[in-house]
């Protein structure tokens, strides 16, 4: 049997994992010639949410990184993770601005194309799988894996299959939330090694603590490529450790060949990375969490859910959240939970149990989903629940972005025009990222602060010294200062407001994006009022009841949390 | 096959690998109803470190933790671990402690003895396994793993006959440094199986990361029973998450039974219980390190070893040491390394590399080692270093603890005279640590404090206020203090002495026990002039030359650091 091959994750989906796709450039290129020596199938090192992260808060062009790591790995692969038709987005982008894209992408540095889609609907990943091998890159497609009533061995071999019909080079095992069992990774690998000739990687997170099992079953069933993360970075809702993989398959007919020794230097150098992104590092994200096989829910989406209910004291719904998100997701058509998919079932569970009604407040990404919008569901949605969220707006069947216009021209000479974008990566950015592209390329943004790895926390009393002796001008005082007012520090941008029995309050905590109305306007009962961005979703936030604008409380941009008075309508 | 059963760690190994074995009765307790629910082989909660820390930090009684524990877990199982012949300490008992030891240990609750000598010397573990036998306890044998030249599969099984022999009712194989491959792990479990009709347990720390794969592979050849710890207790130096390995055998053939549910809770317990001893936690202890695998010794050696380089400033000797350890350790017949060979050979390893000399300075453990006073090394000592460092001494080639005198009397009577012993518990306490155990019997001990969590690093600049605003009786004064003169808080115990080129100084970082000269004596080159006890070995700190004492610096029970001067002999 051929060794097993190992992609490593450090540079994206690791930090992505643990450290808020913090880790910038600067920190990757002094490893990166030490990580070209050890003979990695690929480095995962673009990509996923780094696009986003890079443009966002670490000004930092992610073309110019990519160009930075190709002239550093001479020898290894590099390989990004591409969401189907959304690329490195979230939403769906038009084909030629996927062609664009990918062909950017190969020419300035991607060897692998790593391409997935939430709802494994194949007619989402095809245009960017054929860029690719227009290419000459490695194409590589990708199961999204998940339990559910209606995902079932067969189905994940069958779009093997559709992906190897579409002369992709290897199918990925995307296990985002780290489901799958030994015994699954066992069977599931066996039947892609038998029904296909592609090679087979698993990639899966370790929230489960049982990844590594897992792997080490896939290696019995014949799997090629094993994705880890050297072990600062490893564990959690990362991927495993690299050493750890690495020695236990040394001496065994898996044994990858890699010198266990030349991954030492590398293990240092991302332990004081570790260390300087620190502050970022929630410790839930570390730690094991078998919650995710009894809700089939992926462990980020639990903390971010914990933290979301904590903020607006709602934790004693918690247990409510989770019973409704596999209801949701099952209204839904079992969609795998993995971006977008996840904030989209996420969010619109808080909503169903905050909001007192299922779907009274409804995300227009829910409403697009149950128009087709985000391809063919698992299985058919709940006909009753789309009823309610779309009336009796026409489902489309076809190939969602058959319908989208092609729009790069528009986007890059908007740009030149404005004087911003200076080439087709800068128009790609800036197509892909609207609102924010322009800020970024126009060289206002600023990088974010990493923060201090440790915060003093104020709970800890740190000491005030409260008596001293004062010595002015030779004579001395014994004083005593009792700190006995404070400054309050501010909050949230929206001021405390009494709760209004008119007012119209957030359901969610996120930011206004939009208000559609001015005080003194009528509104109807379910007019949309102002539409709050919130986990990267869009909800529409309707008046719920007829009336007129008195008093408005927000502006658009304004950072808002869940109660929050938006306006009052009498 | 059968079920494969777990024993939980959680409240000896875990804690005594990750938390300095500091966790106290009172937070075991409210825990016990629910861990007593999930149907554990057994939970380990005695012997080992706990014994001794108990009555040197926590000011507890180790045999009242005993009884309520066992009061609280009505149906499962109590294990404790027993060092053989050394029974919960660093040095051979005469059979007539250990009898009363064992006895006692069963009465007041052990259900479970797992009985280990670190040179699998079956001598210094029969007089232990023949007394538990007696009182109806399950005894379980012990193999203590290693990898060396003299180490063979053939060999373990041998041990384990021995043991079966020795009428035990199952064997452990004790990977106290994680070094246990899937293939080996296998190989072994599988021919334990063949060649005896033992149980077989699988004893594993996680340092090197593989070892949930290489328990998987134990149950693929058989395994009967796993020890793991509740997740937040679990990985690094520490054994893998309960609720992975039983996540990870659902469903097969291996399955525990085990309810994922009422894991939740003991798992939510724990993780308080971590944030509360999180001050004690080096995180070291959690990390990845697969450099065991690279030089064969465990991973708390390791971070011993580097702290103590730290120290004294010789971290530019580190590698000299590691390759000096397994010199060593070669030098000594290949023991398997665990308390308390791991601190002979380590403390041994620094010595030999900062005294400038192999075996310059010898502890009196290695000596004892050499004459045979630990039992039968795995292969016979290097006769050259065994020469030089106790000359023409007879070795003796008799079972150990056969020239020991019985002690237990002696100690109860001299006990009972001076008024704090008052059972055969409290004599047991007093026979197995007479230095430090009247302290605790006559109630004079004060528990240690927890240490913060998050100690306030002096590095950060915790900003102490300079400007106020102070109101005196109305009249308002803005104030400007700033701090200009600082009270120093002491550092250790030994004076800061300049470098007399006459003076003694310590190899050693550890305590002084003892002072064999006064001012004024004359002293021959290689006497004895005092004993540091450091790593919790005797070290005899030797005169390098004769002459007369000029001064002495410190006294007895002092604390010392490597190259601290001890006196000046001129």
């Amino acid at each position: 049997m051929a060794k097993v091959k190992f992609t490593e994750t450090a540079l994206r989906d690791a930090h992505q994992s643990l450290l808020a796709t913090r880790m910038r450039t600067r920190d990757m290129i002094p490893i990166a010639e030490e990580m070209d020596k050890i003979g990695y199938f690929s480095v995962e090192a673009w990509g996923g949410a780094t696009f986003d992260t890079c443009i966002r808060y670490l000004n930092e062009d992610p073309w110019e990184r990519l160009r930075q790591l190709k002239s550093e790995f001479k020898r290894t692969p590099i390989q990004m993770l591409l969401r189907g038709q959304n690329l490195v987005g979230y939403k769906h982008y038009p084909d030629d601005i996927v062609t664009k894209f990918v062909e950017k992408s190969y020419e300035n540095g991607v060897d692998v194309f790593r391409i997935f889609d939430a709802l494994n609907d194949v007619r989402n990943m095809e245009k960017a799988i054929k860029v690719a091998k227009d290419q000459g890159a490695h194409v590589q497609g990708t199961i999204s894996y998940t339990i559910s009533p209606v995902h079932s061995l067969d189905d994940f071999v069958k779009l093997a299959k559709d992906l190897e019909a579409l002369d992709c080079d290897s199918v990925a095992i995307k296990d985002m939330a780290g489901l799958i069992t030994p015994n699954a990774a066992y069977d599931l690998v066996s039947a892609l090694k038998e029904e296909t000739d592609l090679l087979v990687d698993l990639h899966c997170h370790c929230t489960s603590g049982m990844t590594p099992i897992s792997y080490y079953a896939a290696c019995q069933a014949g799997v090629d490529i094993l994705d880890t993360a050297i072990s600062p970075l490893a564990w959690g809702t990362s991927q495993p450790p690299t050493e750890s993989m690495v020695a236990a398959l040394q001496g065994t007919e898996f044994d990858s060949g890699i010198d266990l020794k030349l991954l030492t230097a590398i293990k240092k150098y991302f332990e004081d990375i570790k260390e300087k992104y620190l502050g970022l590092l929630d410790p839930i994200s570390e730690s094991v969490d078998t919650d995710v096989l009894l809700y089939q829910i992926p462990g980020g989406m639990l903390s971010n859910l914990i933290s979301q209910l904590k903020e607006q004291n709602a934790i004693d719904r918690y247990n409510d959240v989770l019973d409704e998100m596999p209801r949701v997701r099952k209204d839904m058509g079992y969609p795998p939970l993995v971006t977008p998919t996840s904030q989209i079932v996420g969010i619109q569970s808080v909503m169903n149990v905050l909001g007192g009604k299922r779907y009274k407040t409804v995300s227009n990404e829910v409403k697009e989903y149950m128009k087709g919008m985000y391809g063919k569901s698992p299985s058919p949605v709940n006909p009753k629940i789309a009823k309610k969220i779309i009336g009796d707006e026409e489902v489309i069947t076809c190939r969602p972005a058959d319908l989208l216009e092609d729009e790069f021209e528009k986007y890059k000479s908007e740009g030149e025009k404005e004087g911003f974008v200076k080439s087709d990566e800068d128009a790609l950015t800036y197509a892909l990222y609207p609102p924010i592209a322009p800020r970024f390329l126009k060289g206002e943004l600023e990088e974010e602060e990493i923060p201090s790895p440790h915060p003093i926390d104020a709970d800890e009393g740190i000491g005030i010294p409260t008596e001293y002796s004062v010595e002015v001008d030779g004579d001395v005082f014994d004083v005593k200062i009792m700190p006995t007012g404070f400054i309050e520090i501010g909050g949230g941008d929206v001021p405390m407001v009494e709760a209004d029995p008119d007012a119209v309050s957030s359901p969610v905590q996120g930011m206004v994006t939009k208000i559609n109305v001015n005080i003194g306007d009528k509104v109807g009962e379910g007019d949309t009022i102002a539409v709050i961005e919130a986990m990267k979703m869009e909800n529409d936030i309707q008046a719920e009841k007829a009336g007129v604008v008195k008093e408005i409380f927000v502006e658009q941009g304004d950072a808002i949390s869940i109660g929050d008075s938006i306006m009052v309508i009498k």
